[in-house]
């Protein structure tokens, strides 16, 4: 009989793993502060639980996909967190984006208690995430990381090991997450440059995503920001913020100067001032557009 | 019988375009301000002349690949320049990266003498000449287009055509430009906080490099600077501060801040001014490295 | 007979604040985590406690001059914390540098124990503390602003009043200090621009300080930084850094970008990571010189 | 008998101190593209002239106050130019604001024709100018310098001498531009977020006048951005980009980063990009509150 997995975080990425992880067989308990997205999953076969410790078998594996550090730490340590029932041999595999300094509290504090803890953010949006199009950053003990192999599997069409540092996978993660949002600046600035000069966005965008640029980062948002098309949000305004602020944290704990992420922490601060918090991260690009002059019909 | 073209400037990237034409059965008249290093070229064919203006023939067709703005002024305005000879009909196929104002001023010289400028800078190091992988963008009057494009089609992998306006194409060049720098300068950064928290360098460019950035610009420059191999050098810091400041000098004219290209214009400058003018732009990571007090042994 | 006062940190300012208290006649219950620091005001007077809410008197007045928020927060709150000691109408002068959500916090705090929290940060090194010639920042309720005023006034030149919001008169205060860490910044430039044109350093900065920039600002810092003179500190680095980082929290938390100010934060960390945590905080300047290329004898 | 000057160039500046030239006792031959703008001087006395070269007598003494470098070397090179008139022995005192740059090479060309170049620019607004409180900065050759010395008596309150280097007044000039701008940026900077956390404007902006920051530039800018007041300009921003651009090609020129002026010369073609091209320079901190979210009524 199959494994029976805990899973906390019912979201847009979370309903979708944890549908793709019923179909490869697995039985899950799953829990979310809203129970009622999770009826999809009840459909399917999961068994709702009313608490996050009731996802939890003793040494079995509790899989967390939450917003951000606070829910995480809630989930492990508040008087219903998994902590204290997951007990020795158990394995909390968290998903989610967290601060790196997070993930080494949070495996220091496990390891009290003879559990312990794996780190596996996920890059991708929810239809990749619905396709097993994940790709998957992992540290981690190594018993534990060859245990979740498996369920990794089931999720991403590729992992990648970054060794048993509890944090190193989230520095990855927070990694490329600087990455795309310095790739979504440069475009804008470059975008708009062309536009100043009376070159077409739409081509030139067309043009770099065929030829240096023909990976999938460059060609969504350079399609994006040339169309100047910012919702429905793929990523939110307001979750790019916060990786930017976890990556300026990251780098000042570790005693670094990084001007371009302070550069996009000023201009994610920008957008969210002059109300761009619920719009897609791309949208950056209409400060860029604005500090240039240029001006848009409200209606485009 | 085959077209003659005359071909201007000899440089890594010249020769390597020339030897091309030369297999696809052009006749070329060649000139080189040095004209040993038109020798290779000799051997298979080529004509070595003695000024820039000998390569033209009236109503016929002048590529240059030079290394600057002024280079390609003196080649067509100089006292031994290509304009007056060309005359009537001819074109000049400008492929080196000038500035969109240097190509407006060009075209409308030419305009005076009843001759044609064309636009087509090119992506691609010498490697990338060598075996016709070369990208084009292409500006300029429809009909001097359709004349040059087979010989654009003996050079590059793909040409893209951005209308008739004599600066587009170079716009185009100098976006291109400015997003590899700034992919530049994130990896640099990422890699950098990435070796500040024990993470390793090569295992995340390399992961980087097949997943959400799996492009040419991200694989070539991942791994130098995964490996700070800066030598030798593809394409020089000094060349690369060169078309930054072009793109800041076009931003300004146009009344538009670009704060990612003043950023990286810093970042050039204190490169060289530390003495790495002559490595490869990517070397740019160093300076990222010193000032996160990372020192590296001198025979690195 | 005079009033009794309870006086926590005797740092550089704390013991030169406390000694112009005990000069003016009031009477001082002090505390500090290191007692030994007390013995010159224990001669003069004061009496050592040996926790925190010893000093506090039932309605009295306790100023606390500590390095950072954590520290004000255990003299508050911790177990030998003040807070239940000084009970109603007691006034808790918080006199060092704390964000203004930390100020916001300890406020609300007081209120449920009916004690009032009153924020006065100082301008001013310690030289300036000894000489009564502090600049005080001052807000809270009006009629505990009443009460310390006497106390204000046997500790600085000036005070400035900015109404009752608990936070306020520490954004006036993280405000200076950025002012002042961006005029260091402008100076190094301007100093290192001259010196690559070959003009004297010393003789521009005392240009300066005579003319648009006649003030102590520019005079101190400007003579500091033409002649590269770091040691002793004046304000270490590591607290500049620190209060950078206040500035950009606070910048954050209400929404808005301060370029300047990461600009700083990039040059404070750059500094502290090639190894200047214990220079005073205008040794930013030597990292302006290193990234232009200059390099300075070790004994200079 | 007094001696002649020529005086060429009568914009606000020019007018003013021409007319305390008068008022000093020297005669003078002026020069002004729009004549029309010499007639209060001409009713003082002055004599106007059809053309540059006319206000030179050999050996004499031409003093130029002009919008640019352009106007200058044209005054001096152009058809009409002094540089033929004034002969051996004869003087040439630039006193607008040029790059160190074009001083060199005008200090070449006259020393060709025994001419002697001597850079004078100078700080302060035209009321200083008509009220003899300019500050001059100096350099060029030792007998040229004590022969306009009495000149430049007439015209400031002060007179820093910076060698023979004929760039060198003109860096000085350039660095003491760089640096009010810095401070500009600052102030805007530091009082929106003030308003953003409820702190008064003009109560902080008064308080730092009066205390770290009690000279000249803090106190009129200070208010001026306070009080959001850009009109009527006391220096345009126009002007402001003009000289940030001569900063950052000066150091460019020098090999140098200067991520403060780059910061300043974003700041100033978003607020050209804006339509802020006619108002005060201040005006920067339009933009500062625009990106901050903050609007403002359009008949304030």
């Amino acid at each position: 009989m199959a494994d029976v997995i805990g899973f906390i975080g019912l979201g847009h990425m979370g309903r979708a793993m944890a549908g793709n992880l019923l179909k490869a067989g697995y039985r899950l308990h799953v829990y979310n502060r809203t129970p009622e997205k999770a009826a999809p999953l009840v459909a399917q076969g999961a068994t709702l639980m009313s608490h996050p410790s009731d996802t939890a078998e003793r040494g079995g594996i509790v899989l967390t996909m939450l917003s951000d550090d606070h829910a995480v730490e809630s989930a492990v340590f508040g008087e219903t967190g998994i902590l204290e029932r997951l007990g020795p041999g158990g394995i909390h595999l968290s998903m989610s984006t967290v601060s790196p300094a997070t993930a080494r509290r949070l495996a220091e504090h496990h390891s009290r208690y003879q559990t312990v803890y794996v780190a596996a953010p996920v890059f991708g949006r929810p239809e990749a995430a619905a396709a097993k199009k994940l790709w998957i950053s992992l540290s981690g003990p190594h018993a534990a990381k060859d245990r979740v192999k498996p369920i990794l599997g089931a999720l991403g069409q590729g992992v990648f090991d970054f060794g048993e540092e509890p944090g190193a996978a989230n520095v990855v993660k927070l990694a490329g997450n600087f990455l795309l949002a310095s790739a979504i600046e440069a475009l804008a600035e470059a975008l708009t440059l062309a536009e100043k000069n009376g070159v077409d966005r739409m081509k030139l965008a067309s043009m770099l995503s065929q030829t240096l640029f023909a990976c999938p980062a460059y060609q969504t948002y350079g399609e994006a920001i040339a169309q100047e098309r910012y919702q429905p949000a793929g990523f939110l305004m307001s979750l790019g913020l916060k990786d930017i602020t976890l990556v300026l944290q990251t780098a000042a704990a570790s005693a670094m100067p990084m001007p371009l992420a302070s550069l996009l922490h000023d201009r994610f601060l920008s957008a969210v001032a002059q109300g761009g918090a619920e719009l897609d991260w791309a949208a950056v690009a209409s400060d860029v557009a604005r500090s240039a002059g240029l001006s848009r019909k409200k209606d485009d």
